[in-house]
């Protein structure tokens, strides 16, 4: 399994805007080969910070996820609306 | 649900010695009420860095988890281990 954390921070009120391109994303990944898990969760101390815990079952059904026509058109329209570039780490199961 | 991300930062070569304390709060924090998910997963890009991801039924039951005797006793020791503080975060489900 690989475990993706995926931290976006959005221009303040843009979050609102781009819900429905995140709502596309997600619905598509959750159909996706491999997707375990593939949800968007807020913040808590910042309503234009969410993060996005995605779960697969292996680096190849990342990569291949990484490839699809919903991610290459959708994440570069969610960045334009961001103030900063996505956090991401990538991790494997410990305990 | 409360969703918390808490990235956790090792000495060099401290995580191997951690792993057994790490083991006795997982175990025991999977079995309190209102605990969904407590997983450790290890970084890709650092061996010494690790995230625990959570989820609990509610706030109330996450605020419970840190009074704990397993939770106050337990992540002393970790920090002990530890080259910077952890870094926690908290969310709620969005999409």
């Amino acid at each position: 399994m690989v475990v993706v954390t995926a931290k976006m921070f959005f221009n303040q009120g843009k979050l609102k805007e781009a819900e429905n391109i995140l709502k596309e994303l997600i619905e598509k990944t959750n159909q996706e080969d491999g997707c375990i898990e593939y949800k968007s969760y807020l913040s808590n101390s910042s309503s234009d910070e969410i993060v996005i815990i995605e779960k697969w079952e292996s680096q190849a059904h990342l990569d291949a996820h990484m490839k699809t026509k919903h991610f290459t058109e959708l994440l570069p329209k969610i960045g334009e609306m961001c103030s900063k570039k996505t956090e991401i780490s990538v991790y494997s199961p410990l305990i």
